[in-house]
């Protein structure tokens, strides 16, 4: 049983319009907060797209989801799940990026997360544009490769853009497995989709063992099946999930930076994170929401959700 | 066959952009009007949102409702129902409510709507928000309680809000349930999804009776057999019909107050609307459709054809 | 394989928000280039809406199209398909209308056309409401009526609007089978859906033998099944494939002017234009897609993902 | 003082987002309405844009001009006049036009102002286009050509768009004057800025003694002294006044087709018609409004607070 | 010298668009935080609507504003104040409102006052619609009436609406002034202007003594002619400053309900708050920004400059 | 007189929402093109943002201000100026930056720019973020420090950000002083306003002998007077204009990254522009449009006509 201190505020209480916006109403403890080390789940933001080469915004990403966190509720619908009586979950707040420097800001928050790690805390990231994800690797996966599940339209696996550019939003697993971070063997990517340059990432994924399931094979076999697959290929070891927004279709995910229509519902995208269960889940990340592109919240409110559902998963524990 | 001063202008003879905009370009009938008594099927907006606890909105519901119902034109495209040549239609007006009242609010509702009762004609209602339903059911059931099959994401049953507030848009059936107005056994509500602050709500449903069809059943069985279970709960006798706009996925309906992702698309939202031949219906109302929300009319535009498929059905005489 | 000079920047040259947009960055061949007579498939703008009976906008399709275009990369994700390498590609510039003058602008668009005739090009062509399609058949249809495969939620088979005025965007294919343009028995008519003024345009489609797929048989059956029916009516001679983006449910595309609620959604959307492989396409329209009602682009967008695959389909040689 | 049949709804009897919104909440008296007679000011819609060159749009302006226009309460706050108290005002309804085909649509409206002029009702026009003007000028001069004051960004002088197209809404003054409906020299045009194709608009102006005010000398001299050179020019004799909505800067009226920046504010806006005072207006029209472009309905709002103010100096006795 | 835990984090350390957003990024500290008595100037939200008889959406009001305020630095460009530096200032939260019982609400308001009152802190507060200002000044004016300076382009003085309801955001100084809470010789209103219902609630300002400067004056005598007399007016004594964004032109601040065209600038609404200069301000407020109506945080940004406008003043020792 | 190969389409011939936009519809000429000698002014887009320290964008102005251009006509209404008649004008195209490389991408805009110069064309720019004016100077100011008369609401003269970082859109000029690109003491900045930081940037202008005129003092003096001051320090040597959009009051321009409240309005923001005849311009440049913030592309326009305005002076020979 959570303390009380780590409980959301409820609606009934303060309507959820109200109130200075926490990640889901929990408590903001930052690093140095005298109960960080109570902390057993915390959600983090990165506010930052340096890595964008097309549409930017999503740095503004996690503003607009604490915004939209606030219409979450303590219990899962579905599941009937009470994540925050389980397990004690905070806001601790952002990382301080460094717009202007990327590099830089990579070390920030590997940094950022290198300090979580050693309070103990599993990160729960609201990105931030999706090359954000390598450098919280960086610190996550320090002992051994992760395995992966990755939820996405793109594959994010080429190799450089603009004449050699090593570090874009289009790169960041294709250096994750460069440096060890990943084990090619137990990633999968899921929803992939749209035009592409060339075959150079695809052709990179099979050289190396990456599992891709395409848009087309993910319709024709449905949800359940592909999540079976999924679980399988990352099996009990530490796993780390990374959830790109645009994984899912623009009519229910307008607010972000490189749409590719043609993708799941939002009761898919649902779906596919209560799929999770029993995953050996070290880390997870929902990224690129933008919104510039979507004034309404509507898109961060959906990709909020699909954090609520992660962190759900990551709050029970697993058999065996 | 109706009477030709019931039918609605043409799009031919005026194009739908045109003109004063009553619903569905029928003609404006106020409760003095002498030719009130001739209506059979009366459209009504309440505008009005009083008891909503999140984002507000909805009062002006019926303005934008209209505006999106001259798009509506006479033949139902899917079963060839021609309404307006059935039953003679009417747009009776917005009842008058007090924004900064809600108890004298409810009243002015409940007392519109005897009216319209008198006069012998059934009312199908654009909303407002969903607290709506309770002072239009105490106008309908005043001699038995009704039986009723809605359309939502929320249950609407709570206790209370806010340390003990009876009267939000959260709570109107349990009113309704505890007023006598609602036959629970006779209930059945259908989508219900998203988080929840506790079970208080479906325990009072499990402990009354009220059929809950959450909304991963209602994928899994599909709409025809949830629809015909619906059919089985309410029988043969007096009937409401409450659809709220927030049943439909937010992609299809973003304006609303509470959205909760991952519901049914505007084709499915149509489906269950016209599987509600047969049943028994004095009454309906489509409600929670928040025109700031969605400053493009898309959702009213859902509304208005939900409405309209409605009204087929209760145009169409029910056999035996 | 196709000359470098027609092939489209790449986004790792140069940026895919930079540049002037023409359509998806081929080069700008306009009828007096000298290399003209080298395009195999050309891309052409109708920025016209005088047809449009209801909210107008079309005009400004062509400009919004190719602005989105430049998201379309080399490569089809789901086919493989290059289809700039396997045929030259050029963007045509936009016919001038006179968006003054009806009569006018429709034979300045058959002008148009027939010189893209004569000059030996297969038109793709970026509306522009569905009027547009008329004066384009009478430039492609000149020596037998052709088949054709219409996407669409609404037939556009109408007599006349507005006491007697034949040409309006709900008329086109009412003229085109009139004028001898389109051989009604090759005629299929795939989406239709939405309330509807009378029977008047099902009436003539049944009397000439255009067949006609709703949009409830369209679910009922799958893309598969309705494509492969398609395929065959229009058999192995010339056949025009028009495509209203209006056939997409409003979720996925709000950016246009009659939209009905009910629709596919943006895979299917793809899917069906994938399944026109074989058909021996000589020429193909994506039509009333209209900026002011989708500023954000995402319509155009699944616009031009659309004529991308009509035009991966349109650079693919068909067996036998 | 007026008939109470005539005064419109006050907010404090039905809020002023419900109901079914007629101009200023007036009752609407179509052309065969009993009391048809009894009206001396009648507002009316010209849902009609098919003059534009540019941005369409003006056909949906009455319907946004009418939402907006239940914000009008009953008394002009500056002046203190209230209009309904002293003339009998209503509204029309709107003159069906034919979007397809812009002659007809002349006819149709120069018939509609003929019924109106020979019921003895002063008309006061919400737009449509500026094309509008020429079609309600023909009804309104059958007898002697009027002077005019005419607020806009562009004069609408010229001879001819898009090689020898006549009637356009850069046209109908240029119409009014060769068909003797205006006196040039009765003529001031005040605001005109922008870029032009060239001088052959004010040569013309020049050659028959139209005054043009650029909106530079608007600036410099001052509201009150340009006005008052207005009155001068019109003189006592029967003078139209034609509003264009992007005669005001477009941060105050952005939804409009051809914004031209650098304007006044929507203070002089209103003090402009609020110096109409004296002036014997016959007729007056707003026109431009162009709701795709503002979905806010604020350029609306403006535009209905500035045909008030003219409603308001219209229902004022002249002195002398 | 302020104390440094009450300084804001500056945009340097971490980019504006980053972290919890509290009131001009200042420590957020609740009414049970143990440095609450050190706190001097505090910032208060209320999030509350329920007084709104037009277009709601002011409940949503702190939420934007802490947002937008997060672009706030600590340096006043045009003065020079710093005023972080000058007193201990802090972000106090919302206060928790009622949404479904305007009473209720009333209440909570004037308890959290009454609480920020005992603790020695001076109120600046986010609204919330205008009625929001009767229950806080409940709370202020305890010992004695106080001056007012209210800008503001409605005077809500009227006496009831809706048949005879007395709280709404139209009479909250009606009421002010009946409870004797504030000193009607000493109040002055400013900026009044638009449509009004009859001259009811001028007739009472007249009858009590309050000053009514409309919009015409303002700008004919100028900001600082007109700020000069309301000094005068108030005098040396405790005095309130209640601020509603509806001063202000809709261009510049659209994002509120009940605009009132042809207002202030932008520039001008930061000049007015700056000339209150030696006033003896015991508590301020800026009300009815309204974030449905300006998704884009335009409008937010601006109430946010003229909050610290207004804190710049407050922070500043006055003469003698 | 221009050659007629450099004259834009004109909106007579192909309406203004028609074919391929390039800037004020003039040719597209790039680097490599045989045309490119005979060039005398071109504009350029620079599509990059790297250097926002705020909410990004102006990557995407470029793209947004071609198509705003269109609207563009032949003359300027207030001073009959034909540019295009006078100098061959062109669209050069875009730099391609490298959106994910800042220093990289300053190379690729200086080695443009080298070009550029070699080919003794006239810069003139569409931005970018302010950062871009950096690069640009570096090719422009190889002989000797330029003059530079600057619009804006911010000084950009601070020394670094973020802990060191010292290439921001905060600081190009900074740099540009110490590279000796500016001789401070020909450097006027006007319309500076705004909360700030600290004094660090002001007291670097005032110890290097850059004018600086806040707001204030621009409206107490008056546009006139100003510009008379800026024509003096710049005097008749080589002088760049940089003309950032967030001069202008964010009511007129809200498409851009970091507005600042209370500024001009659009009349004075052309005023300026026109006033800078006389000065020796060697380049000019346009930044900060930011499209995902005014999607209605309403800021672009403005942006659009304030480089006319800069290309009529700089297509005017100078006196003397």
């Amino acid at each position: 049983m959570s303390d009380p201190f780590f409980h959301p505020v409820s609606g009934f209480d303060l309507p959820r319009f109200a109130g200075v916006p926490t990640f889901m109403r929990l408590p903001h403890v930052d690093l140095d907060h005298p109960r960080l080390s109570e902390v057993q789940i915390g959600l983090i933001g990165v506010p930052w797209d340096s890595g964008t080469t097309n549409r930017p915004g999503p740095r503004h990403g996690p503003r607009q989801l604490r915004d939209a966190s606030t219409m979450i509720r303590a219990q899962n619908g579905a599941t009937g799940v009470r994540p925050f009586e389980r397990v004690n979950c905070a806001d601790l707040g952002d990382v301080p990026p460094n717009p202007a420097d990327l590099l830089d800001s990579m070390e920030r928050i590997t940094g950022f997360y290198n300090r979580v790690m050693a309070a103990g805390i599993t990160p729960l990231t609201a990105g931030g544009d999706h090359l954000s994800s390598l450098p919280i690797l960086r610190a996550l996966a320090k002992n051994a490769p992760l395995g992966m599940i990755h939820f996405d339209s793109h594959t994010d696996l080429f190799h450089s853009y603009f004449n050699g550019t090593k570090y874009t939003h289009g790169t960041p697993f294709r250096r994750a497995v460069e440096e060890g971070l990943l084990d090619p063997k137990r990633v999968i990517q899921i929803g992939i989709r749209g035009t592409t340059y060339d075959m150079e990432d695809r052709d990179f994924a099979a050289s190396v063992g990456i599992r891709i399931v395409p848009i087309e094979e993910f319709f024709a076999r449905g949800v359940e099946d592909v999540m079976r697959e999924a679980r399988e290929i990352v099996g009990t070891e530490a796993t780390y999930v990374s959830y790109d927004i645009d994984f899912v279709d623009p009519a229910f995910a307008p607010g972000t930076g490189t749409p590719e229509v043609g993708g799941p519902t939002a009761f898919q995208a649902l779906q596919v994170a209560r799929l999770l269960g029993g995953v050996n889940i070290i880390g997870a990340d929902l990224v690129e929401v933008s919104p510039p592109f979507d004034a309404s919240g509507n898109t961060a409110f959906l990709g909020m959700s699909i954090l609520f559902e992660m962190l759900c998963v990551m709050s029970t524990p697993r058999e065996g």
